[in-house]
């Protein structure tokens, strides 16, 4: 394995640890200024501080957050990473389990574009399942 | 990159082919006996010719289909292939492209599980807007 294609399944490893801590700090860190983040059929969201606003509320309201992979593969040239997981939002009165897809291209070590593809009237279900109304740094 | 590495992403590649060349032959060719299918988070389709079942009436309904890896890459071993693509259903009257990420499991040179993450409430809306209802083998 080349030492581009480790870092870059590295940082999107620790992306993914970020999310877990809660930090929105830690995630934004690992973006470059002009990221482009789509939660696939959602138009996209522009700018670092831009998924700052979103990410923030729902990290606030989550007790625990998880991103499991299942699997991470990347181009030898460390460019694109491709991942298959489980992200769960954990509440007090109950959790949300969504199966993804999810890439993430990467430049000068930091993520420029991260896509996610879920199916996403199942989350939402799932979320007013359990009394929540999923906020718009969800689903946007 | 190794000859595992590159077969696998090769055998996917054809299938994206046989996809192409509307072929239920061609297509259940590439799959395991007890494949598991699965459109996420409908439930899997069990074995070869459960898919087929499924996928012929679709492959016979479309005038012509399209898959457009917009990524691929494999694990060295060749036991994992995931895709980013956007996959075109095309009619007479009018076309659906759906995009979403696929990933592919593969032993002996076989498909042995294959799912796809995509947002379905958006492939329906797509299809009903050209008066098309989706059928079994596309949403189950």
């Amino acid at each position: 394995m080349t030492d581009m294609k480790q870092a870059a399944k590295s940082l999107v490893l620790a992306f993914g640890k970020a999310w877990e801590a809660r930090d929105p700090d830690a995630v934004v860190a690992m973006l470059s200024e002009s990221v482009v983040h789509q939660n696939i059929p959602i138009p996209p969201i522009h700018g670092r501080e831009a998924v700052r606003r979103f990410i923030t509320p729902n990290l606030r309201a989550v007790q625990e957050m998880r991103w499991v992979f299942k699997a991470i593969e990347a181009d030898d040239s460390g460019r694109v990473v491709l991942t298959e997981r489980v992200d769960s939002f954990i509440y007090e009165n109950g959790r949300v389990d969504i199966p993804l897809m999810g890439i993430f291209e990467i430049a000068d070590g930091l993520i420029t574009a991260w896509r996610e593809y879920a199916d996403i009237g199942q989350f939402v279900r799932d979320m007013q399942a359990i009394g929540r109304a999923p906020g718009p740094g969800l689903v946007q």
